[in-house]
Parts: structure tokens; sequence; C-alpha cells
């Protein structure tokens, strides 16, 4: 005895959520199908509107649907500061705690040899022909401060040894094994004000 | 600072699904669409398929894509034996307990005068003329042990007492107070063997 097929395909397809198990996926399904016809219209269209839309900027790589972001094309970026982040919203932590008039590179991760993750997928090249490009002259590494996004700062920071720039990291202050976007603002202010050359 | 408008709305949209805050619902945003494209376009699909094609069986108002349902239309099923249910989560924990041959009604909630949900928003007009056609003679109400269970459960006791049917509850068993979908099936078993009239 189960649901009927389509609202058990329903169920299942509500897996695909991060830290929806099988108890809460059936929740939502019956919650959506009981009380939320609306509201669940509402999320399938936009849902399938941003799939098709949402893409990288080619600029900062953060998900936008525009071909550049907002904030790559806003005049009041310093291009000469770029900070580095794994997420989107570790970009948007920053930008919320305010102190820095920088651009953004978004990695989408960090380097993870076991998962297949390595310098291409986070384009590394790309960060490193930004960074000519754009005459870029401090980069600031605020990957987390976990073991990954520490092994991935020291990459890039010898990717970019050889070229006429900083690299700084985050001031500590930032607690370690931490994840970026839960860090409250005044923290990552003062993390930001009192970063430091990155150690080669 | 925020995410992109369509980022946004999916955030947005998202909310409307039971449990998820800001804070999961920006992250389901970004795993979406950071790593789980396909899946999401799955879940668009399904959902909006399933909003479209499930309604109410019409012969007890479990959730299903057909016009009645499959356990209604089965063989198996004692049809002088009627078990009254909150929600179709409710239905299928009891089946899954097992040890009930009989058919089931869902009323899909329970009477909330102040949320403005009487006997109409439940069909109990419906419940009374299937006791009625059906020749049921025993409607066993399994409705939550909550207060407003007990009084869904009292008001359909008084509605069917003018009609040769006899009205029992679950024994008690099931806990004061708790959830009958989160019940394990021993316990609910048990509880429907142990069923006793309904006091007047
Ligand atoms: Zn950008
Ligand atoms: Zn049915």
């Amino acid at each position: 005895m189960a649901f009927s097929p389509l609202v058990e395909e329903l169920i299942t397809a509500l897996r695909c959520l991060p830290g929806v198990g099988p108890k809460s996926a059936q929740r939502m399904a019956l919650h959506l199908l009981e009380r939320e016809r609306e509201g669940g219209f509402r999320l399938a269209e936009i849902l399938e509107r941003a799939l098709e839309h949402v893409g990288q900027c080619q600029e900062c790589r953060t998900l936008t649907e525009e071909p550049v972001c907002s904030l790559c094309r806003s005049e009041r970026c310093n291009s000469e500061l770029l900070c580095v982040v794994e997420t989107p919203a570790d970009q948007i932590a920053m930008e919320q705690a305010g102190g820095f008039d920088g651009r953004y590179f978004v990695l989408t991760g960090h380097l993870s040899p076991i998962d297949g993750i390595g310098p291409d997928a986070l384009g590394l090249d790309h960060l490193e022909a930004k960074v000519r490009r754009d005459l870029v002259k401090e980069v600031i590494l605020a990957t987390n401060p976990t073991v990954e996004g520490e092994a991935t700062a020291h990459y890039i920071s010898e990717m970019l040894q050889h070229l006429p720039v900083t690299v700084t990291r985050l001031a500590h202050g930032i607690p370690v094994g931490g994840e970026l976007e839960y860090i409250d603002g005044g923290t990552l202010s003062r993390a930001m004000a009192g970063r430091l050359p990155m150690a080669k």
C-alpha cells in the first residue's frame, strides 16, 4: 500500500532537495496537494524558468540570468581588488557584511580531487586571465576556513605568484572549520579589515 | 545586495514548502541551480503534472489521479467497515500497520471553527450518504488523539447516531496528543484490535 503513482513520483522528486528525507518529502507533497496548490504551481513555473535562464556571470561566475551580473556591471566596484569566494551565498554574505568595494570571483566549490573537482571545474584559468586583464592589484582569498578551503587558497596563491599581484587571506577571527555563509556580518567585516598576506 | 531577481524569486517560491525558512530556501535554490539541474527539471515537471491531475477519490476523498482510488476499487475490502482518518498519510499508516480489511474515508483535516473548517470542508454530508448507501455496519473513528481530532470524532458520532451503524474509536494505546502518522505499526494494529464503542 502506497500513495497513488503520481503522488509517489512527486514524493521521490522532492528528495532532490538538500536535507529532505522520505518523511519530509511525503509531508511536502501532501501539503502542496492538499493546501498549497497555488504556491505549488508558482514554484513549478519559477523553478523551470530559473533552471532554463539562470547561468553563470561571464565575469565572476556567480549565478545570474544576465550575461554579466549586476555587481560586475556596477560602477561602484574597485576593479583592482578581487575577492575569491566558494559560492554565491558566500558572496552575498560578504556584501551584506559591508566594508568591501571590490569585485568578486565565485569558484562554485573548492578543490576536491576525490570528487573529481579540479582547477578547471573552479574556473581557475578564467581567474588568472581576469587578474591579468583587469590589472588586479590584490586578490583576497575568502574561501572557507576548512581543510578544502585552505588547500584551494594555497593552490590559487601558488598559481598567481608569478603575477604582480598581492594575495591575501581573510584574517583569523573567522572560526576554524566553520561555513562562511553562516558567520555574522560583524565578524566577516573585521576579518576583511585584518586580512594578511598569503604565506607562500 | 541580493541574488539576481530570478534566483530571489525561486528562493521565495520555495518558502511555500512546509518547514522551509529563508535560510533553507536559499540553500535549496543554490543546490538546485549549482548541482541538481536534472533533478530540478524533473521536480518542476512532476509537480506541475501532479497539481494538474491529482484530485480526490470520489469515494473516500484520498488523493489520487484516478476518479476512484485503487483501494476503493479493490475486491479485498469489506465495505461494511469504514475507517475515518484525517489525512491520506494516516490512511497509508493504517494500511501499513495491517489488520484492517475495510474501506476508508479521508476527512482531509479536522473541524476547526477558528480556521473556518466546518463539516462541509470535511465532506461529512458525503460521509453520511456513503454510510447509508454502502450499508456500512461499523464506522471506526481514527482521527488523531488531539483535542481537534476528539471533537471531530464526537461530531461525527452524533451525526451518525440516528443510523443503524456502530460507531467505534481506536482503542487507547495510541499516545494522547500524538500524530497518527508517526505512530509505529504495532501500536496502530493493537489500537485497531482493541477498538471500543464511541461514548454517546
Ligand atoms: Zn558577475
Ligand atoms: Zn478511494
